[in-house]
């Protein structure tokens, strides 16, 4: 690749990310526990020469209004997945969601090593924090935790995390048969830290691994959010479905990655992309129609109401402008924002609302010819929006195949996308630096 | 297999079990972190028929005199490894070691039921506490959790996982594409678990798994241990040295298990075996010896140190007799006791008692031909002192290599071993019944 690189990731969600989806006769049943088909779509995505994986998360089941009715109550857990993917694939990078809200640092760094280990270095963690209280009644409360507190207890779990990666220099394992030392003490790191959240001594029970770190994803976008990644982020997913506001995003975080003293080039930004591609621009719209006239109004306005922060919109009617909504505390505030935008900007309906966003969410939703999807992506790519994309197949195993064989060509005939693995790591593909080992403390 | 069948585990720990394996030419460099040499070696336990592979854990690295001599402070977490393995092999049950001490059981349930789909139904779950300091430090605390504590909070974290685990009806998710009904509610459960160390609401994201229940497994051989293996264990690991104290603790665990209103056959007690063959008596004796020399006895006593619980024996003098030691409430309890007896009753010096444990750390060890090791595990599962046997190989890949070609051929021209997988699950080839879904909660 002789200019900018483009990355992609493959984001996976269970039949895929159309709420109708699973209802498709061309979608496996039950596709959220179908090890075979991730099989399939990580290998496909890794023939097409992906940056990565990435497999989002949440610790309960999806409640609320027409949860029966969506395919989101049965899946993998993320890690054990992935780890299962790291033995069937060779070069794709690895990225699970692990929220630090209800969870240990010592856990979390040992998982994610151990994955960086088995992958030979495509290991890559999207921090997350929990947001609702379905998840909180899992972990013994009653409450979810407010917005400013996890995060907070985030950026020192994250510390916790990345200091105990760093409890072994690179070298220290030297399996010295003659002289019988199989560490160098001198390489081993107790990181005895103690916060206000934490405190955890160390070392971790994992050797450095391959990446030196795991690769750091956040996908945040509220003010906390933001913070968190332009100090510590590599890698940002985030939803923005147009041109400006993804520029906005793009330039506000890199500025802000710079005020932190970190170069621009060292966090990459890869907003959601949901693609439906055809041979033509025609077949593309017939196949986004046919996903659309299987949608349950039921399953879709529950949908919208879990997206604005569990807000149970189940007795509004359907065929009225989406009314004011009180700003909680709960849900993913910045998707919050983003939809009662989307409903007053478009002055849509809740019905129109549900329908809109019953594919994307909210993110840039692409419908047409491999030149269509490729002109809008390269746009984006070329005019200050993004560094790449995070896909988001409308099904699978379809929808990444029809990605594949048809837009993945069209970006590389245009120089934007590789066309074979330069690196080995998920860090190689990134272009972003390994991180030297801190050193012993004292 | 016409008459009661054998079951074998095998035991996998980094370099193999002896203390010195790791500075064997044979045993690759780094073995804790090479996840081609554990492929090879759950391959191998799979064409040899083992019921299962099966890893340990702490969640701290080993420390005390001696830590940097020792293998033990770079390895693999387990579930992420199983996890790798499950796409790698077909059949071999596949169990995981984590601690119910500092853990959340909905992240545990969650886990072990993916591994269970990942797998087709071959998860195992050894529940053990956490008995250290070095641990306790990993997770906020100066002191670790008394003996009788870990234990209480142990059964209640294991009833609830068990309890997250029938979440869901076997047939809940319909996937009917034509209604547009994912699941059906009555198949729902909602836990809503409050206990004393638990408030837990549930239901699991995951479906219920192909076992219904993945194998529950113990090692705990104090009173405490013993009573929650009774009343919940499905298989039993145990150190046991002789013939005597295993027939001992055999009848002592079925009896209890009976007492708890099970049957005896709901209980497969499984003891370790430290097994070195060869092709005749002399090679399997000069593969021990080989080994043995290569002890350092700096290692070996750090390695006695930590067994008897973590009390530092690095002054003491190396060729006068074990002295009487304080039974602390840390550390393994019944190992403790274990060794002391070994040494009292032996007459043994600290040095001959660290030569001894060496390789099989107070388990039964044998080191013969073919014919000697099937002749003594034949005594042992016709004796009433184990329905099978956790082999623990001195070495990987070599000791498993060996035990497969030598010892599995002649069980089985015995009569005692399988010669083929009758089942799927790791539950069928234990012979345990699934157990059916407890009903939807009111």
């Amino acid at each position: 690749m002789a200019g900018r690189p483009l990355h992609l990731g493959a984001f996976l969600m269970e039949s895929g990310h159309h709420v109708a989806a699973w209802r498709s006769p061309h979608v496996p049943a039950r596709a959220g526990l179908d090890f075979g088909l991730y099989r399939q779509v990580a290998q496909t995505a890794e023939r097409a020469l992906f940056d990565a994986v990435f497999v989002a998360d949440s610790v309960a089941v999806e409640e609320g209004p027409g949860a029966e009715r969506i395919s989101r109550s049965a899946r993998f857990e993320p890690l054990t997945l992935l780890s299962a993917l790291a033995a069937v694939t060779d070069r794709i990078g690895l990225i699970a969601t692990v929220t630090a809200t209800y969870n240990e640092p010592y856990h979390v760094a040992r998982k994610f090593a151990s994955l960086d280990h088995l992958s030979g270095g495509r290991a890559g963690w999207n921090l997350v924090t929990s947001d609702n209280a379905s998840e909180a009644g899992n972990f013994g409360r009653d409450q979810h935790v407010g917005h400013a507190d996890r995060y907070a207890r985030a950026q020192e779990f994250l510390e916790v995390v990345q200091g105990l990666w760093d409890s072994w220099a690179d070298d220290a394992f030297v399996n010295d048969r003659d002289s019988g030392l199989y560490y160098r003490p001198e390489g081993r790191r107790v990181l005895a830290h103690e916060g206000p959240h934490f405190k955890v001594r160390g070392p971790l029970n994992v050797a450095r691994s391959p990446q030196g770190q795991p690769v750091i994803v956040q996908a945040g976008a509220s003010e906390a959010g933001r913070s968190l990644a332009a100090r510590s982020a590599e890698l940002v997913f985030t939803a923005q479905p147009t041109l400006s506001a993804a520029q906005a995003f793009y330039a506000d975080l890199k500025d802000r990655a710079e005020a932190a003293g970190r170069s621009r080039d060292a966090i990459k930004i890869l907003p959601g992309a949901y693609v439906i591609v055809g041979e033509s621009r025609a077949e593309a719209e017939d196949k986004q129609a046919a996903l659309q006239a299987l949608i349950d109004p039921v399953a879709a306005v529950g949908l919208v109401s879990r997206m604005i922060g569990n807000f149970d919109l189940s007795g509004y009617a359907l065929d009225e402008p989406l009314p004011e909504l009180p700003l909680t505390d709960s849900g993913q505030r910045s998707r919050q924002q983003l939809l009662t935008s989307l409903a007053r900007d478009g002055q849509l309906t809740l019905r129109q609302l549900a329908m809109k966003v019953a594919g994307g969410r909210g993110h840039l939703s692409l419908v047409g010819s491999a030149t269509d999807v490729a002109d809008a992506l390269q746009a984006w790519f070329e005019q200050g929006a993004a560094d790449g994309f995070n896909l988001m197949p409308p099904t699978l195993p379809g929808g990444l195949d029809d990605f594949a064989r048809l837009v993945v060509p069209e970006l590389q005939r245009r120089g934007l996308f590789r066309t074979r693995y330069e690196g080995r790591t998920l860090r190689e593909h990134l272009g972003l630096a390994r991180p030297a080992w801190r050193g012993a403390v004292a």
